[in-house]
């Protein structure tokens, strides 16, 4: 399953009327908590710092919380299986071939502490996801950040040379679409270096964004875990989805990897509140639909409010964008934060740009007329 | 704060009547879901296999968990600092004191990985709590498994020699009471051995099972942790709280001990949905004392179905127990699946012995009822 089959469905209706908050938009946001003419987040603050869906939890996902509630004094073993055999059914593979983590975050843990040895190098792009390196910190890695190449794609030539050199086992990272950045790194030259690596260079393939993708010069990692133990493909919940803190993701790896992984897993990791959510998420066809609709309407916003101020940003492929500011980065955050948004962390060294996720369209006008406001006041 | 100033409260209203369904007990079994004359659970199956509070979520944590669906599209760490907060208030500690887990067992694995050193010793009893020997095998330990004493207490002494032989860092974990025993070993030895220990002995302390105990000999390990900063204390909301499924536990250490787990923690950990349902049960200050109440009237018909059947059991400070069968223990899971009945698991070497945990009053009667009907066919 590719992200256009996941969005085909729904895409006619959903991206009708995008333009504004009337016709198909309206209809797709009557159901948002707190949103409405007006109206911001419950507890008044307007969150564009987390990558998270604004959305919100689905209809039926919500549902499905409640429902679930009797049993959540129970321990959520059944309700993990069954989450694992949906996901092998939607993505034509076998059970075998996943893993549940508490967030794909624990996936991405599960792979550091598996694949660790002494001075294996761990290599990342920079600026890159921070829990990739935050979770080899205590273990024996050789850790080295190679910068993403001017068009922000990933430096696989620079990386493999990198991770391939002395013939040690290694860990290669590639966040694809990345993470600050929001740009792909083309899928044929990661799937030529994958072809060609020695079976001791573990891939992570974090796929947070996958669903966001509509570059054709990216494809799911997917179709090779069968033939490569050594790719691990991480994926999540927490995007399209909009379950952010109900804490799940998986990894799709060959089952021989999938038992090593499970080595480090924690205990009962996938709550049962999250797993009845995911079951019902991944049965709402057009869930996907919805919230790329959304999305898209949020990052047409934001190009028009970037280009009027004509500041720099990145071509994005996720539910945020990196843009250029003017000035001192921690001034330009907590100036935000004075007029009640939150804007994404600084990620060195891009400390002369910041990541804005996309919000409802309500919010992203929020955003630009305080970024005009800035601009007059000569701040930007 | 220890487990009697937790439970006087509401320890009057609670036991009175506790012998029937009718009374105090039939009002605090009002709201359960699925219970009432003739029920079973909601899937027809009643689980006496996992330590889980048949109760399920208290009232208050469930509207918790529904008033807190619209931020469950937000990373959950806000929520998270607030039950730090609301724990280090209610132990008469510090939030720097505190870390969270996905279930408590997040936080022994996190222990397990921060201490590990080739070849140090991990010393547990045997049988002891699966999770803790789970966790230690893809790291450098030497595991010992020391068994329990005839009394079903930790063989400290044992224990010792074992730990502090050769001088090496070591790791001790006593689950206190015992998982899956019951049992408890005296506060007062513990306390002697850690008040000599070399700091490079960690003791793991699980008292998951703390607020159950009412034996004088045992006292949390808790008022240790300041002076001791290889003493980690472990709890959890999935027993007493009734959120096994919701993955929410905790560790409390010196602040210096808790930074080192930090290292091992999973990003987020903590779900936003159990983060608002725990800070609902802390704040509700009769829970305890309701759990504690159901639990004794499901001991009572324990033992006096055991005591009918002479069949030897242990003396259960927990919300289980762990009693003789007759013949063999896989053939008698086997027969109470049959009969709609989920049992604790085997627990080598005990496996003469099967370990039931408490239901509701009606649920432990149909136990009892199955039991005798085992009796009858010679079975047990």
């Amino acid at each position: 399953m590719d992200r256009r089959g996941f969005v085909t469905a729904g895409m006619t209706a959903g991206l009708a009327g995008v333009s504004g908050a009337g016709g198909a938009l309206g209809s797709l946001l009557a159901g948002v908590p707190g949103w409405g003419p007006g109206k911001t987040l419950p507890d008044g603050t307007i969150r564009l710092s987390s990558n998270e869906n604004p959305l919100g939890l689905s209809p039926r996902a919500r549902q499905a919380v409640i429902d679930a509630i009797p049993v959540a004094n129970r321990y959520p073993s059944d309700a993990a299986r069954e989450v694992e055999a949906a996901l092998a059914r939607q993505l034509g593979t076998t059970p075998d071939h996943v893993i549940l983590g508490a967030g794909s975050t624990e996936v991405l843990q599960m792979a550091v502490q598996a694949y660790q040895s002494p001075h294996a190098p761990m290599v990342v792009a920079e600026p890159t996801f921070e829990d990739v390196p935050r979770y080899q910190r205590p273990f024996a890695y050789d850790m080295v950040a190679v910068p993403l190449l001017p068009d922000m794609s990933h430096d696989l030539g620079r990386m493999r040379e990198v991770a391939e050199k002395d013939r040690r086992p290694s860990v290669v990272y590639v966040c694809n679409p990345n993470n600050p950045t929001g740009t792909v790194t083309p899928s044929a030259e990661l799937n030529e270096w994958i072809a060609d690596a020695p079976e001791t260079t573990m891939f992570l393939v974090d796929e947070a964004y996958f669903e966001y993708v509509d570059d054709p010069r990216y494809t799911s990692a997917l179709p090779l875990v069968d033939a490569h133990p050594n790719v691990i493909v991480v994926r999540t919940f927490s995007k399209i989805f909009g379950m952010a803190g109900l804490r799940l993701g998986y990894g799709v790896a060959h089952p021989g990897t999938i038992g090593r992984l499970r080595d480090f897993i924690s205990s009962n990791n996938a709550n049962v509140l999250a797993s009845h959510a995911a079951l019902a998420s991944l049965g709402d066809q057009d869930l996907v639909a919805r919230s790329v609709a959304v999305n898209d309407a949020a990052k047409q916003i934001a190009h028009a409010t970037l280009d009027e101020l004509s500041l720099e940003y990145l071509p994005t492929q996720t539910n945020f964008i990196m843009h250029r500011i003017h000035g001192d980065l921690g001034s330009y955050i907590g100036r935000m934060r004075d007029a009640g948004i939150r804007v994404g962390r600084p990620f060195p060294p891009m400390l002369g740009w910041n990541r804005v996720s996309f919000g409802l369209p309500e919010e992203m006008e929020r955003w630009a007329e305080t970024l005009r406001g800035f601009r007059e006041r000569s701040w930007m």
